[in-house]
Formats: C-alpha cells, sequence, structure tokens
C-alpha cells in the first residue's frame, strides 16, 4: 500500500472511532437520536474541519469527500443499536476517545507537514486535530473538555508525543506508513495506560492560602 | 424579483428575526445593553460566518456587506425599547429563532450549492448555517443548547427537511425563489408546531440499569 | 523605528499579556501544567487565529511565525514559576487580561484596515480580536464570559472606543505608532478604572413581572 493510503485508513478510522464517542456520549446524556448524530458528527469532523480552515484548505475534507460524512453517520446508527453491549458507557466512551486521538494528531500533524508547516506548528495543529472534535463534543454536552479538568490523566501529553515523533520522523528516511500507525497506535496505549493509572501531570503550587482558593 | 433578489431578502430577513432572538436571550438574562448587542450580533452573524469560512468565502458576508451589521444593530435596538410588549420573552425569543432557522437553512443550502459543493455536503452546510448562530448563543449565555437538550422538541430536523427540500428542487426546473420562500416558512411553521405539541425524536433504548444512568 | 516594527511590538506584547491572564485562570482553577499551558495558548492565539481565518490569511500568523508559540509558552513558564507572587490571582489575571483587551483591539483593527475591510467591519473585527481569546479561555474553563456577564465592568466598550479612534485615525495624517500605543494604553486604563470603579453599561428595563424573571 501507498503512504497515501495508509494515511487515509487511518484518517478513517480516526472518523468512526470519534463518532463513536460522540454518540457514546449522547447516549450516556439521554440525548435523543438527532442529538446522537450531531455529537457523533461534530466529534468526528470538528478537528479536522478547524485544521482544515487554519491551512487554508476550504472547503474543507468534510464538505468535500462524502465518505467524511457517511463513516460518523454509520457509526452512530451502530451505536445507536449495539449501545446496550456495553457495561459501563463512559469507560467505552473513553477508549474510543483514546483511539481517536492517536489516530488523528498522526493525521493532521501529517497534513500539516504537507501544507509547509514548521515541525513545530504542525505538531500544535496536530494536537489541535486531536483534541478539537473531543473539546467542542464536551462543551456542547456541557461537559468540563477533559483537556483543562482538574486532576485530570493526561490526556493531551500522549497525542503532543505523538505529534512530535511523527514531525521527527518526517525529516527522515524513515517509511511514513508504518511510523504514522506505531504512533497512532502507541499514543493510544499512552493515554489508555494514563486513564487506568490516573497519570496527572503536576500541578502549579499553591500556598494554600484562603485567597488562592477558587472564589 | 429576480432569484438573487428574493434569496437576498430572505437573507436579511433571518439576519433580523435572529439578532432579534438573541437580543431577548440577553434581556431574559438581564445582560445589560452591550450584552444585548453582543448577543444580537452572534446569533444573525455566528451560522453565515461559519458557513463562509468553510466555502473559502472571506472575508465572509458580515465583513463585507454593512447590510449584515447594520440590521442586527436596528433588530438590537428595537427589542431594547420594545421587549416589555413581550408577556413571555423566553417563547417569543424561540418564535424569532425558528423563523431565523427556517430562512437560514434554506439560503445557507443555496450559497453552498453555488460554490459547487454536493448536495449532501450542501444540506449539512445549510443545517449549519441555521443552528450556528443560536448555538453561539446558547453557549456564550450558558444555556444548553436547543440542539442537543434531553427531551427538547425537534429542533434540527426541521432545518435538516427545509435544506432536503431546497437541494432536491435545486436540481429541477422549479422556480427558486417560490421554493425557498416555501422551504423557509414551512420549516418555521414545522418548528412551530412541533414545539407546541413537544414532538420529540426517538432516544435510544436504556436497560435502565444504575450503571447507565448518567454518572 | 518603523511604524510596522511599532505595530508587531504591540502584538507580541498583547500574545505575551494574554497568555499571562490564560495562565493565571488555570492555575487559579488548579488546573495541571498541560491545562496551563493550553488556556495560556489559546487566550493568547484565540483572536488572532480567529481575525486571520476571517480576513482570509490561512494559515494565520500563529502558525507561521514562531514567535506567536514561543512567546505564549515563555508566559506559561514564567507564571508556573511566579504566580505565588501576586496576593489577589483573580485581580492580577483581569490586569493582564485588560492589557491585552488594549493591545490586540489596535492590532486586530490595523490588521483589517490592511487588508482592506471597511471601518466599521475593522471597528468589529478589532473587538472580535481583542475579547475572542478572552471568551474561549472562559467557555473553556467554564466560567461566564465577562462579555456577557449579569452586571459585569465595562468589558468590550473600551475595546470599541480603542478600534474606533484607530480606525478614525488610519484616515488622517497622525502618526499610527502613537496613535496606536496611546490608545492601546488609553483602553487599558479606562478597562481598569470601570473594574475599580464598578462602571457598568444600562441593562434593558424590566416590568419586574414574575414572567420576566429568568426561567
Amino acid at each position: 500500500m501507498s503512504a497515501r493510503t495508509v494515511i487515509d485508513i487511518l484518517e478513517l478510522a480516526g472518523l468512526y472511532v470519534f463518532a463513536t464517542s460522540g454518540a457514546l456520549m449522547a447516549v450516556h446524556q439521554r440525548f435523543d437520536v438527532v442529538g446522537i448524530v450531531i455529537l457523533a458528527l461534530l466529534t468526528a469532523l470538528g478537528g479536522g474541519i478547524l485544521r482544515d480552515l487554519i491551512i487554508g484548505d476550504t472547503p474543507p475534507a468534510a464538505f468535500t469527500n462524502v465518505s467524511y460524512l457517511v463513516i460518523p453517520l454509520v457509526a452512530a446508527a451502530v451505536t445507536f443499536f449495539v449501545h446496550p453491549v456495553f457495561q459501563r458507557l463512559t469507560f467505552t466512551m473513553l477508549v474510543f476517545d483514546a483511539a481517536g486521538l492517536g489516530l488523528f494528531c498522526v493525521t493532521g500533524t501529517l497534513k500539516a507537514l504537507d501544507f509547509g508547516l514548521g515541525s513545530l506548528q504542525a505538531v500544535l495543529l496536530g494536537i489541535t486535530t486531536a483534541v478539537g472534535g473531543g473539546v467542542l463534543r464536551d462543551i456542547t454536552a456541557r461537559q468540563t473538555p477533559a483537556l483543562v479538568q482538574v486532576d485530570t490523566d493526561l490526556y493531551s501529553i500522549p497525542a503532543a508525543a505523538g505529534a512530535a515523533v511523527v514531525a521527527a520522523a518526517h525529516h527522515t528516511a524513515l517509511p511514513m506508513p508504518a511510523v504514522a500507525t506505531a504512533a497512532a497506535v502507541a499514543v493510544f496505549v499512552f493515554r489508555i495506560v494514563a486513564m487506568l493509572r490516573h497519570w496527572t501531570a503536576p500541578r502549579a503550587w499553591h500556598r494554600g492560602a484562603p485567597d488562592n482558593a477558587p472564589d
């Protein structure tokens, strides 16, 4: 398979898993079927639309490639019927979200590099692609985005690591399809382990004086 | 009147009614005059700016056509003085919102078709144009967007139906001004009846096991 | 110094102070180090990215000029270590936010004029640039945006005044570097005094009937 084909497959897989995470959150919040479709589309397409607007690739892929619409709709329909299989909706949602995080930080970084952005900028855009859909999902469903939750397990750190590996490998002779796939899997595993082990990043030091308490 | 003129009139009417709905929510939330102007502009212009960024028509119409700024400002000023006439602010706000929904799902779809997007994509963009401003209004005013409320009456379904009718008619010899106007009115009536009769879309099935309760 | 250099310095100063305000809110909310970096970047870059997308200058400066990333990262790191110096985090955050408001309403208006927008549109875009990052910061951190808070002190009025002065001076022979710097300082002072004196804008009149109460 060509590099292009592998990247495309990773992107389509990312659409499917992110759409599923959005649909599962909608089911969990007891939204109706319309809410399920909307959260599925928003989660799957939000990060990529943001990425395409920023690099100036308009209309975004979501509005030119019909697979970008059909795949999230299929994921929403499947979730609608299959969700009772999952005993723990929140955890299952987070697993699908982790898969999307891994896939989109890789494909987002690669597309930014293709459009001539510098390495640091491509990494930032890769992270934006990966976390954008989930943040829009959380804001729309009125959840605190995992990105900035207090005492959250590591979320954007795995995406940043994956994006950095891809950007670094881009300047080497390493085969990109293998690097991209490995990075996506590694980010997924990193995120899942961070959730299970409750790995957290350090917080800023507080004196504990009452005037520092949230007010 | 030419087709272009009719579409322009529908668009300007949409700006007026959406701005009024934003201003009424600001009055209802007891925001000050600045908050009223901001919510009026955001509700009226948000969906169209999003649409124009996505199709790559920059700067968006809101920043090139001065009517796009003047009309929402007039609507905000009128609402500021006239609102005590309305006994029920929330209901009145929803009526103006329904009118905007009907007008913008039609004009958004037509603009997307004009820019060469496919039918399915044009429908999605029409819905985005119609619901975008209202979602931004609700998020900024910290309301749960009607789009995803639990047990909400139908909101995006009427917009989707109107957008689909317009996209279908686009490939026929039907006169677009008449189709566009009829579709906008039909969406408005559909949405109002859905509110009054509390029509809802089906929700996903839950076993009722406690682990499926929101946690 | 050339006019361009002065504007660039104002822009970079705006990035630093807005990033600091974002980092301080993250510290105050007890977010971890990742949350601090994200809120710093979002607050500093959000308004400018929105401005650049709207005028069609893609990729936005934030993704082409590496200073736009380095400066907020430095501000986040400095805040992480230095914040215990500040006795009152919220007030300090608002002071940095006021500085960013002044700087970005000026640079945003000038960039819009450079890209050929009309005066009214340039003023609106200047306000958008100035308030955009702060609104994204507040929504992401689940605060009510200062923009629309009930009984808020004046926030967007100073930004609108500064943007209007810059747009008016643009058509005169006045030296822009001096005008821009003076306008930025005046907006900062205006906002700070408005906070200390609790200046508010008028609210819409309510009859006080119970059906007008928020419901």
